[in-house]
């Protein structure tokens, strides 16, 4: 070991996950939207000013907490955003959660949870999800120093009601609750209305799933104002200008084509309930889901076993070989188009 | 204060330097380029297809890291890209500096510095530039956990010699040397040929100032592999999607100008050796820059004063009111027409 290496931070490097190159994989893997993002994105781009990419970006990044704002009705105070839900959830780790108790979250959910309680050194308890992978209310009545967990959850898929949500926020005025929707627009009911009476909740979505644009890196919190002055104290410490002007100028035109959102949610929404039909037909049960993608199961097949060969035949899905996920994938809902490849296969399929 | 708040992270909120919306500002005070970037840039980001902003973004950002180490001459494992180098730069700070001895860095010198030490809870000592505002290479061989300074330094405009950055790289082998070289291109001798002999040395630089695109916030780090390798296990702990879609493209058309790229610079440091005589002309002494800025003073006026009647009749320069800056202003090298505007309001003024 050389002398300098003595003051590395000590850390397991990460491996991201697989995005092959070839264009002829059926990619079910990683929770993208297959329609484009609102063509307006686009032109946002394309118009782009030389002012735009030659001075700093606004640091408070108002273009756009103002557009999410107006659009989810709360005011501009009460909107942080980041690059990406994941910088949104880092930030707010880093802020919210400085307990000697410990942060709660599920046992079965977001991986990165467990990532960044341990980078911040923040004492964490994962609670176990019920046999029928729900959460339990009583679980986050406990003695802690922070909540959060994603609703609907993943990679269960499943949705908790907002009594549910408000029970526990209401349960702990003494820590911030965190509801990490990045599912939220596929079919649950979000908790931001609830923010108007909870000044403990934040409320995170991200552009990368509904909007169609995980390549632009955008997330955002809904919160009190006190919540939001807090995150962005801390983000302003570290990095002030995270948001670059192709993001803020794309993240506003994104949210004015309604119309055009809520078809392409309508069809990955019926996309899905068709999946569930076809899946069950070959065997297959999943979880309920609420979310663009399944959790499914077949108590026949060695699940480990049929993502290798799917993936040799071109179809990415994701396998967690984590205790109690480890008989089940995860399968994002495609286009219909790319799900006929998946059920063609399965149709043929045995594991002799 | 409600209960709650309890847990928030402590911290003195920071409060981003001003961006006056008006278009009739000369805007002298950010160090931006005042010429657009490359023509191709604009183009790229036109030419972004539905599928680069549907898809999680290449984590590893390999077409942006491909094309600065193809640029710098250095191998794709020796460049790390960050979100303008205030993310590599706090990357670096969390990667390298995690050693009980101080971190050195003068104690004029980029502000951040500081805030990322008190952040991370690095114990740190600013060490003092001798009088004539120049780095002493004998502070920097006293016992310490890293090092880091701007080459030129920031606000000073000052470079230092390549053999002064060898000395002090080849001085500490058991630390990590990190030269922040934001301004090289306007100058001054990059450190980068050294990475091949030295691998505790790591140079930072960035697409903001001499590339004109400070909107995009791209940043890079050029180090052993070693060094390249540590950032990345910091960084994928965090965030692992951090560069969007737009902001690798951008950055990979912005190195294919050259002929652009030299003309701008060019025409910078042509217009600040005329402001330097213009300047003296005017009563005012400059620090001899190798920067896209001046560091300038009149001992007949009073700098907090000036900096205030400037910004009153709408021209924008950067004022420090902190122990031995406080006679100064930095200044922002514009276009031809900028600095007249400046040299004209400078030509009647008087203060009683």
């Amino acid at each position: 070991m050389k002398p300098w290496m003595m003051n590395l931070r000590k850390i397991e490097p990460y491996v991201p996950g697989e995005q092959p190159k070839s264009l002829h994989v059926t990619k079910l893997n990683t929770n993208e939207n297959p329609y484009p993002p609102a063509p307006g994105v686009r032109r946002a781009l394309a118009e782009m000013t030389d002012e735009q990419l030659r001075r700093y970006p606004d640091p408070a990044c108002m273009v756009l907490t103002d557009a999410i704002a107006d659009y989810h009705g709360v005011g501009r105070d009460q909107v942080f955003v980041g690059v990406g839900s994941d910088d949104v959830l880092a930030v707010a780790f880093q802020t919210f959660f400085n307990s000697d108790k410990p942060l709660l979250f599920p046992d079965i959910s977001y991986a990165f949870y467990e990532v960044w309680a341990k980078l911040f050194r923040i004492p964490y308890r994962r609670m176990p999800l019920t046999e029928d992978f729900r959460l339990r209310a009583e679980d986050y009545k406990t003695e802690n120093g922070g909540i959060i967990f994603p609703n609907p959850n993943a990679p269960t898929s499943i949705l908790e009601p907002l009594e549910f949500i408000e029970d526990i926020v209401k349960s702990n005025p003494a820590s911030v609750v965190v509801i990490d929707e990045a599912y939220i627009d596929f079919g649950g009911e979000s908790a931001i209305p609830l923010i108007e009476r909870y000044d403990n909740l934040v409320v995170v979505q991200t552009y990368s799933k509904s909007r169609s644009m995980a390549g632009m890196r955008i997330g955002f919190a809904i919160g009190s104002p006190e919540i939001i002055a807090a995150l962005n104290a801390v983000k302003f410490s570290y990095n002030s200008y995270t948001m670059n002007a192709a993001a803020l100028s794309a993240g506003v035109e994104a949210l004015k084509d309604e119309g055009y959102f809520r078809d392409c949610i309508g069809r990955i929404c019926r996309t899905r309930e068709e999946a569930v039909t076809r899946l069950a037909e070959l065997g297959f049960s999943t979880t309920g889901s609420a979310a663009n993608f399944l959790c499914v199961s077949n108590s026949e097949l060695d699940a480990g076993r049929l993502f290798r060969d799917l993936r040799e035949s071109n179809i990415f899905v994701r396998y967690f070989d984590k205790p109690r996920l480890a008989d089940k994938l995860r399968v994002t809902i495609g286009t219909p188009e790319q799900m006929e490849v998946l059920y063609g296969f399965l149709q043929g399929y045995r594991q002799s």
